[in-house]
């Protein structure tokens, strides 16, 4: 188990705190984050139906599965007992005819929830408009509450064992961008780079191994710098190329974000300033992190520099993240940027990336970091500045 | 482009002829492989709300999606014109006060389907409960129609262009397992594996590289072998385990998976058994393909030389596939098994995978193929037996 018994039932805890406050009698969690959070389930089983049902009262949550995920993985696993896994059979699996809520409706019933009060997560990926329709018809007498990002939430907050993940998460962040740095020059294809940046995430170091991140290796360049989703090609690279690279170090599903931006050839005076003001933006913000602060002052630094030099940046500069599975590695709660008024706590994580853009370039120099008593630590430690090839 | 204009044209007459077909007036379609099949977006966007309008008369159709991806992605890399491209701001962008289905239901009332029958993905992963909920809402005199899995039924016959991707996946696929098969032996850990498995998988060829494919590699053994969703550690080999990998070559977004089983020390006899009779089995169901035959004969020519055997596997042996973004490569249509009345036409592509999983081991030999006019073509040529170390 990545995480101590004790661990586990505390989050059950906190969980069942706001459950009760919101008056949530049941809820049923499928995004694959918060079930791994709560149960411990790790594996890529999300691409079918499952969930994790958490009640008020029992210090252990159930898993609710396909049969071979359940009873091969989740019992052997997990710190769930047997008494705790419930699965359904193969022919709910994508069936036309029979779908996996029915059943997960009948396990509801069964632990007494049939008129209750359940919390789901409406606008998880996972918790499509036919799972939702399904469970309210099976479950006529119930009500049904959202509880979208309520664990999200409880997770914000991380304990010194997965502080210890995201650190070592960071090591693989550096050493991803490491890989990327040494193999890029003009006539490299992109899909070299990007081999390498994967071979580097995943054998990690002697000391411990990666696990794949929620995203795949980010590298818009160019004029396709603006559109960052884009993914690489087998194009080679032309002799002078400004590339944004984003990626992640990923242990034990716990991420540690990190972008850093190559510039081939010699680079043109406007890139070395946008860097320049980039990189004291980001350590503007992070010398303000510390705890007690509204999160949108550490934006508010950012945005003061960017205003000395005559510019401005809509977008958030930042996000909570951790613990994740594809397709993002954030955790959709809260984010670096005006209006957020969540108060810095010790322990909590986040990434903070004022990505810059323009019409022919971009520039990416970012940090993942955790709030500290005093300030803040960064996972990753590589020089904050350009990489000229 | 990856595929000619006439092609995009010749895929949304399909489409619209099954939409007349289900009285389906407006078509939003949100799975991202149905989307970059009907406009060409291919990009890893889809963990915002996004999606394709296709309506009845229009050969093309609207991308919806964030302002990021549409204008700088989708005008710039698809066949789309800038007309035909929408977008929402990023104050939509997981904010819990404002849904994107709420711009989705303007730009459908916009295009005169206010009062109209809109088919919606209604469990497809990215089409969440509050998705469905939020355009129900704000398009209140709209009638709504399941059209799960509508497109994935018009893209089971392949084009050339399509064959000739498959192909070339086929080619990233051997290269991945070749790589797996090089590296490990007994006290190499599991991560250092993968790595090669992945580097292999994305370098690719000189002459075309690889995409990340839909799923991570698996590498079930020895007594996890009955749980194949649990992903790799950074554990190292013992002297002696039954290894099966299974993974995919991708190349622009077309799959080829492939499945190789690697004995690490003396393979046990039982281990040897049961690879000659999966081999034995594999190639029956193989022989069998061609125009005109039910799916499910393929299935029944593998079962009767498992109950040659002695033996019996209960579920699937195989399942279409082709273009697919995460979490799974597979198309979500026909299935190899029992019952399965799809009748056989050229270039349909099918991974025919019988897995057989037992307590302590589980071996997995597996191809991927088109039907050809007279029989099948596999798209991978690697050995079909175990891979001895």
């Amino acid at each position: 188990m990545d995480f101590t018994r004790e661990e586990y039932v505390s989050r059950m805890k906190k969980t069942q705190k706001v459950m009760a406050e919101k008056g949530i009698d049941m809820l049923l969690v499928t995004d694959p984050a918060n079930m791994c959070y709560l149960s411990g389930h790790n594996a890529w089983s999300f691409y079918v139906h499952q969930g994790v049902l958490v009640t008020l009262d029992d210090e252990m949550p159930y898993f609710i599965g396909r049969y071979m995920d359940a009873f091969s993985g989740v019992v052997k696993t997990t710190w769930l007992d047997e008494a705790h896994v419930r699965a359904y059979s193969d022919t709910y699996v994508q069936n036309p005819l029979n779908h996996p809520m029915e059943r997960f409706a009948e396990i509801i019933k069964e632990l007494g929830g049939e008129d209750k009060t359940i919390g789901v997560e409406m606008d998880n990926y996972w918790f499509t408009a036919a799972a939702y329709q399904s469970l309210v018809a099976n479950l006529p007498k119930a009500k049904f509450a959202d509880a979208n990002v309520l664990v999200n939430w409880v997770r914000i907050i991380k304990s010194e064992q997965e502080i210890e993940y995201q650190r070592r998460a960071g090591k693989l962040a550096e050493l991803a961008i490491q890989a990327a740095a040494d193999v890029i020059e003009p006539g490299v294809r992109q899909c070299d780079v990007v081999a390498e940046i994967y071979r580097a995430q995943i054998r990690g170091t002697e000391e411990f191994g990666g696990d794949y991140a929620s995203i795949v290796p980010m590298l818009p360049a160019g004029e396709n710098a603006g559109a960052p989703h884009l993914t690489w090609s087998d194009d080679k690279y032309p002799e002078n190329i400004v590339i944004a690279i984003e990626i992640a170090g990923c242990h034990r599903r716990y991420h540690s974000p990190l972008a850093r931006t190559v510039c081939v050839g010699k680079p043109d005076p406007k890139v070395t300033d946008v860097a320049n003001i980039a990189v004291e933006g980001l350590e503007a913000a992070l010398a303000t992190v510390k705890p007690g602060i509204y999160l949108e002052e550490v934006e508010m630094a950012f945005r003061k520099v960017l205003a000395k030099h005559g510019m401005e940046k809509e977008a958030r500069i930042g996000y909570s993240m951790g613990l994740n599975y594809p397709p993002d590695w954030g955790e959709h709660t809260a984010s670096i940027r005006g209006g957020d008024k969540t108060v810095l706590q010790p322990n909590m994580t986040f990434h903070c990336i004022p990505g810059m853009y323009f019409g022919d370039f971009g520039v990416s120099i970012s940090e993942s970091f955790r709030v500290t008593e005093t300030g803040h630590e960064t996972f990753a430690n590589y020089p904050r500045k350009l990489i000229l090839k």
